[in-house]
């Protein structure tokens, strides 16, 4: 006997026959003898025909209205699944934030989840019933209803397993797992029986979208086990779980790749103290986030800085760099939008030396150049010209061992 | 300065253009200086979706879990509106049921409203908020989300108007106001400028479909003024308040018909005590409603029962008696669907005599023959072949002067 979460996004519940599909799923996770409690988000498409009635309405409506028209959608499935369910004879039973309450702060359309009252679902779940929770919603201090944002319910699956004391929480979605790297890239990419939360959210940071960020870093602090897996086929996905649980650890787990990357160089910045204050203060007030930084020094008292930023952020730091260049006293700014970041990340990278010195061999092997290197405890990622992404995938893929024998 | 509540319909909130409309609507009553608060239904059309999916699932769906679905219709368009006018300066807030919170019963799908907590919509309409109100709804004493039944929402704003002690309740429709009769029939009906509470439950319970029978029993019993007006013209409406208001009260106010009536006749049923019981016991247990009643007293000791009841019924009645044959003993059973029940309503019939006398030579004069007669205090309704319908209520409303001049 277990007690699971099983989370089902918008393309599992898409229509009635989905959701009797689901219901068919969670029948037989009840059958096996376990206790279930199931969160779903709303149908797919329906959150973003009422995105786009708040914004036809008001580019800048209220963000408390907006959450009271969009958590409509997950509020439809529960009561769909709900009947589903007990059709096919399963005790069930749907329950909307306010009503559990999931507790969140007031930041509507983002909120946090503060603390889920777990008592009544526990009470009803060990009584046979199927709690059936209305993903990405919560309710505010106010009494009234928000939404966690964009991909929320994953994070809701997460934070409710915790709050029920859950052994696992199973995230069905249209992929079956977690994989060494994209398949589509990698053909001979392979299915992970297992990844640390470290590893994930290494991994998630660097463009394998598998999972929302936010739901790995909640899942890591409460320690909830996570399982990945697909809701169109049978079969175990990948878990996410502390590496202790993980027997066999190999140095690297995974290549992530992203192209959503701008490099920015300012020349002959003078060096002196307080300089980089100038250039990322004002940044960082406009909002972009600038991830690798480093800094050459030059000979003559000067120094050249380079950094990436998010490609879709890059007009916005060159006008803000642009209108503070009096300030910081540049030579030229040079922007590229061309790059892309490489990483591999693996926990074994921590215990062993030389790692990063695989991953510089093997791209040069290849003629590709390094442009930026930044590492962590348990990932190296170099800034590289786009059009090299999947070579350098490739490369480092096999470097690390990671192709399956298939 | 007054303080209204305000009922838009599912038709006047139809799409995003409705809604601006309905918030210009509101803005006005606003301006004029008056403290509003809004009811509205679910966008046209969304019930029936939601209906729908739960009864694809399944005929015998869940009523909690049905009123947790069909619920979401209003959430969405409270907060669309309440968007539509923050967007034009007017200061709004949605307001769902549970938030109110509007207690119910625990009858889920065709709950009662028990309780309204009015203070804090009183409080934030004093200061000059425009609370947005999801009709149709309320929470039931376990916490879950019930639904008044189709309709609900006028129910909704007059409980609401009382709860918040509104000087009237606006409810908005398709159609401008209460008539003298059909004008479908008699194109020279007149707008009614003001009813009596006990008029339109008369009219309403015999076709007058403008007004929810149960939102105006709820009226007179909390004293709300009603107005009935067009959501899409801007002129006055019919009020629907206590005679007392009304300064000149004619004998008959309107003519009202119903198609929906079926004659049932026992022949020669034994004249005894406890025949009626005998014949209306088993319709009664079999969810039959019966209307007009009539008993001829033969000379052997036999009757002649005629009674109406509802057309869709009529299988339903003729099953019932006919198991009952032995125990009532009638010689037969007559069944004619083809007729047609007559009303003339007015308060003022309570105190003048030889009114209905008017009604009898009317229909005379036109050849009509009257196959049943019933009157209470201030209707007097006749049951005449369905072929006479138009024919009859245009002899009456001439008959009573009801014609207008134009």
């Amino acid at each position: 006997m277990a007690r699971i979460v099983m989370k089902f996004g918008g393309t599992s519940v898409a229509d009635l026959d989905r959701i009797r599909n689901v219901a068919n799923r969670v029948k037989r996770e009840v059958e096996a003898g376990n206790q279930v409690a199931v969160v779903v988000s709303a149908m797919s498409g329906v959150t973003n025909q009422l995105v786009k009635w708040c914004q036809d309405l008001s580019p800048l409506h209220d963000a408390r209205e907006y959450d009271t028209v969009v958590a409509t959608g997950e509020q439809v499935t529960i009561g769909l699944l709900a009947i589903a369910l007990q059709t096919i004879g399963v005790d069930a039973r749907s329950w909307q934030g306010w009503q559990i309450p999931i507790r969140t702060d007031n930041a509507h359309g983002k909120a946090r989840v503060e603390e889920i009252e777990g008592d009544t679902l526990i009470a009803r779940m060990t009584a046979g019933q199927v709690p059936v929770v209305a993903g990405f919603q919560g309710v505010g201090p106010d009494n009234r209803v928000t939404t966690l944002g964009r991909g929320g319910s994953d994070l809701s699956a997460v934070a409710l397993a915790a709050a029920v004391k859950a052994d696992r929480c199973d995230i069905y979605t249209d992929v079956d797992g977690i994989y060494t790297t994209d398949p589509r890239i990698v053909p001979r990419a392979r299915k992970l029986q297992a990844v640390a939360y470290e590893e994930m959210l290494e991994l998630a940071s660097v463009g394998a979208k598998v999972l929302q960020t936010r739901s790995v870093e909640l899942a890591m602090k409460q320690r909830v086990r996570v399982q990945v897996l697909s809701s169109f086929e049978d079969k175990p996905g990948s878990l996410v779980v502390d590496e202790d649980e993980i027997v066999e650890q190999p140095l690297v787990t995974g290549v992530a790749y992203s192209r959503d990357e701008a490099k920015v160089t300012l020349r002959r910045v003078p060096d002196k103290p307080g300089i980089a204050a100038l250039v990322f203060g004002p940044l960082s007030a406009a909002n972009v986030n600038v991830d690798m930084i480093v800094q050459n020094l030059g000979a003559d008292g000067t120094t050249d800085m380079t950094f990436t930023v998010s490609r879709t952020d890059l007009p916005r730091a060159k006008d803000v760099l642009e209108k503070s260049h009096s300030e910081i006293g540049f030579e030229a700014l040079l922007a590229d939008p061309d790059v892309a970041k490489i990483s591999i990340v693996g926990i074994g990278m921590r215990s062993h030396a030389g790692v990063a010195a695989t991953m510089f061999k093997s791209l040069a092997e290849k003629g590709i150049n390094i442009q930026v290197i930044s590492t962590s405890e348990i990932k190296t990622s170099v800034l590289v010209g786009a059009e090299y992404t999947e070579l350098a995938v490739r490369a480092l893929h096999s470097a690390y061992g990671l192709d399956s024998e298939g």
